[in-house]
């Protein structure tokens, strides 16, 4: 603890990407999705592209070296003023390959991660300390035995100093109890609630329909916890973006909401949300973007949050 | 405007439910889910139960007169001094019909429902309004042809007075444009997030690995909006509560966020919802169940959540 104590502040990145050279190569070689495959732009440059599905509409996601070149990561830290990264792997991860070439291709990235890291600068201010740390790969694939998971994930901390963690996706290992009617009832309703109303922000219904009162159950699900994570997405498909007014967060002051949400903090968090609405009303010369929510703006929010109770359920449906 | 500002204040639950007696009448002769099947209890005593999907191994929910009689929504109202309440028909709606079906169904309930309220006792306080209103139903099924779908809306608009708006269940009604990778992004990542994490919690890991650290992306998507739904779900269902130690919303003290929720709301409501989870202990002596979650809680729920870019990715992945 006292050495942890004596460390300088540091800006640490937590979340932070890449895809590795050798992982990208294989992208590279594959003919159906998930590959990296070359076109020729209008202006006749190649560029590369990322296509995670088969017939991606938007053509993939152009990628390029902030992707793969350990360079360009050093740029963007020293950019923002970040000391130090811990890169994990990205989207699709390993979840298209069988086990066997799941196993041996999480070895060999996981290598080249410690290499990554083990062979980066180090920290100006804390030599003993390089400016990149790594989360692991498993080889988290349907069909993957448990020991020899374990066994990997004991490997890969005697022998891999510089990885000081591993990302866990895919569903098989988050518990596969019987969970009775709580996983459709605590988050299946709220995210289908949030899914359609979504669909419906999508779809410009709410430009379109000025007039149309909407009243959300279970007050909207996850769409305010979410909202601005949607802005964000909708801003980078330009598809989308055309087809909206305002910014997503906008639409949250044109709905209403009910008080079934279980708690304090959810609700005031609601209003806030709702409340925080006009600051993303395109329309108006005082657009500001604020996302925080003020006292005055979750007065504003709880006038379209109605009380219900849910009788005769307990839990609510 | 002006007779709506003369209205005394009123307390109306805008959520809550009913199931019609012609509606259970019909769940009672099916042989498949969903059902209302009969049983003796060890006591002798007959009793109803309510199966929305075959082999549940709740064996159903109990169902009796709170679900139907309008007397025990009366009595239910006056014991909370809720002056008016909106009923909607609840799961499965008439989802498991085909149209044709469901649109007779839906006709026949919604003259129901019209009567339900036309003829509920008035309001002391305001003699011209009636203590009961409902939302009506759609046959909203897969095959309705949405002209049919329109024209009903305007016959029940104009010939049901007491019914004062419609519930919208089913996808198809909520936009179909391609929106390119703007739901799996905004939406479908923190649901996966969301939904493993609540299967570690409801699995007892965290109980059995205290010193497990996990660190969840994207602030955990939607489980800080939803824990104490989840709390309640646990709560009502005996056996996954006996599973557990804790309150669900303490386990949410003993994860780790990383801050790519996107506004200041958001990540200072996943700090309230983090530092009030020692409210939650089951072990400590002072359990208040308290979910508002101070200045204090918030500092202490912030200590847990982490810098973090996405970089090279905007928006996040
Ligand atoms: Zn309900
Ligand atoms: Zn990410």
């Amino acid at each position: 603890m006292s050495s942890v104590s004596k460390l300088p502040k540091l800006l640490v990145d937590i979340h932070t990407h890449l895809y590795l050279p050798r992982y990208a190569s294989l992208l590279r070689t594959r003919t159906t999705a998930p590959r990296i495959l070359s076109r020729t732009t209008i202006s006749g440059q190649s560029e590369e592209r990322l296509l995670i599905l088969d017939n991606e509409p938007s053509g993939g996601r152009p990628v390029g070296p902030q992707y793969w070149d350990r360079d360009e990561k050093l740029k963007f830290m020293d950019k923002h003023g970040i000391d130090i990264s811990i890169v994990s792997t990205a989207n699709p991860w390993l979840d298209f390959l069988p086990y066997p070439e799941a196993l041996s291709l999480a070895k060999d990235l996981n290598t080249d991660l410690e290499s990554y890291c083990v062979t980066s600068p180090a920290l100006a201010s804390s030599p003993s300390l390089h400016r990149l740390y790594a989360l692991g790969l498993l080889p988290l694939v349907p069909n993957a035995p448990s020991d020899a998971l374990a066994s990997f994930v004991r490997d890969l901390a005697a022998n891999h100093p510089n990885i000081r963690g591993i990302i866990m996706v895919g569903e098989n290992v988050w518990g596969e109890q019987d969970n009775g009617h709580v996983l459709p009832l605590a988050l299946g309703f709220p995210f289908e609630t949030t899914a359609a109303v979504t669909r419906l922000i999508l779809a410009g219904t709410l430009d379109r329909h000025p007039d149309l009162r909407i009243l959300l159950a279970h007050a909207a699900g996850a769409l305010p916890a979410l909202s601005s994570r949607l802005a964000s997405c909708i801003v980078h498909d330009p598809r989308v973006a055309a087809r909206l007014q305002h910014d997503a967060r906008y639409y949250l002051g044109r709905l209403y909401y009910d008080a079934v949400a279980y708690g304090s903090a959810e609700l005031e968090f609601v209003s806030a949300t709702v409340g925080r609405a006009h600051r993303f009303d395109s329309s108006s010369p005082e657009v500001t973007g604020k996302t925080a929510g003020n006292a005055e703006d979750k007065e504003r929010g709880s006038a379209r949050i109605m009380f219900g109770t849910d009788h005769p359920f307990f839990p609510a449906y």
